[in-house]
């Protein structure tokens, strides 16, 4: 397997967790040109031989949204060896934000003292409601103390919050909560898709998903690893619209959706403000 | 509402399906500044006054991918009044590809002769045992026939092959079968991320879902609404790597990628073939 220099070091720093999401190994074109640089040899062992078997545990909740656990589940599931379990209180089916039933194949009780990560996702009002459920929020905090990586995509950073995770992190949630609510729950916001704090690593809103799936693939198994599960999902995105952030976004759009669900903010930062107190 | 005259032809002709995804209504970027043009006020009526209550079929199987699934699913049912359905030969518990269960909320026989979309996830082995499933070739033959619009996500479009549905159509799925296995079931492959032939969408593998449920809902409900579902969904991608096609990817990866799954395609055309005959 040949490497250059520059590529194995920031492989490296990337699989160490070193560098924020902002420090991208690769920079991202829309072009279909192949990159200069490596070509990696499978047979060298990264796919033959993983480097763990990583106990990943993915919270659910009731009227979560779906799409926040499945898009990262994909790269999880894909990573050969993990355990990847789909946890809640119960295995009783669950009914999603979206009118989609999952069943989760794993309680609180079967989740270890030391997951390799314990992963919340978000949604709407539900979220909020999950922030005052002692019975998530206890087992959040007690599996976070031994957990390699903390998670969250989108609101789920509110549950994290709750659970007091996030006291002097840097961190970003949808973009709707993340300045309004993040300080309530002791947490410097941060415009960025991807957020890692030593091992809080945060994601944007609900695509950012895909994003975090790969980001904790080349930490898990590496650079190699990251790209392989990147090409088999043909991540290569073509958004239609350049409408995907506030800033980006039409103005008119964006004060329609700044202004959709009226007192959640306030609402979640109180229940933040109190939890950290 | 201020639109120019520019924006009001491109999406229109978008919403009417008569450009391409290659076509695109915005160039994408990168970039965060503001896209300069139209800021249309959702108080004119995009929202509060959607344009249907559309009859959306998503077809779940056996070993599906949960993700080609979700990912359109989160933009169907965040259409306000859309009914939107994820239907199964029956209700019972569905054991995805990624080791994690979903229930159908429909059977074959709750779905109207003529649904606004009729949808078809893709899966690894799984996808191709699909195309022997006589049931559900049989229903999507039917329902396709007064359907508004037919669409895939990823090796999905290998079931509609197998349902006669992509006779003389341009079309595309995940790269590994898309040139390989199309042509046996009377298709022209396209490479393109969403593959707009009539009323036949077929999108690439994976993560085109999220980009194939943007894409429909441009035509559902018009670009206003397809801007704030991607605005709320904070589609904003930001790949760690270029490698999300086997052209972009290290040509170690690509070669390893391309060689998973062996006989996969042999099999896959063979049974298109034979059901084209």
């Amino acid at each position: 397997m040949k490497l250059n220099r520059r590529d194995v070091a920031k492989g490296a720093m990337l699989a160490a967790g070193l560098l924020g999401a902002g420090s991208q190994a690769d920079a991202y074109t829309k072009s279909t040109k192949r990159q200069a640089g490596p070509t990696p040899d499978p047979e060298a062992g990264f796919w033959k031989k993983p480097k763990g078997n990583e106990y990943i545990a993915m919270v659910a909740y009731p009227g979560m949204t779906a799409l926040d656990l499945y898009a990262p589940h994909y790269y999880f599931a894909t990573m050969r060896g993990a355990r990847v379990h789909i946890v809640a209180e119960t295995r009783a089916p669950l009914l999603c934000d979206r009118n989609c039933t999952i069943v989760p194949d794993a309680t609180y009780a079967d989740v270890p003292a030391n997951p390799d990560l314990i992963f919340v996702p978000g949604g709407g009002v539900p979220t909020v409601d999950a922030m005052e459920n002692d019975a998530l929020i206890d087992f959040l905090a007690d599996r976070a103390k031994g957990a390699r990586f903390v998670g969250s995509i989108c609101t789920g950073a509110l549950i994290l919050g709750a659970a007091g995770l996030l006291q002097g992190k840097r961190a970003t949630a949808h973009w709707k909560v993340r300045d309004a609510c993040l300080p309530a729950m002791g947490a410097t916001p941060v415009n960025q898709r991807i957020v890692q704090d030593g091992k809080v690593v945060t994601g944007g809103g609900v695509t950012a998903g895909v994003d975090f799936g790969i980001y904790m693939t080349n930490i898990f198994r590496g650079p190699d690893y990251a790209r392989t599960l990147q090409l088999i999902s043909e991540y290569q995105p073509e958004p239609l619209y350049n409408s995907g952030t506030p800033e980006a976004a039409p103005a008119g759009i964006a004060n329609f959706v700044t202004g959709l669900l009226p007192g959640y903010n306030e609402r979640a930062a109180r229940i933040g403000n109190r939890k950290k107190a």
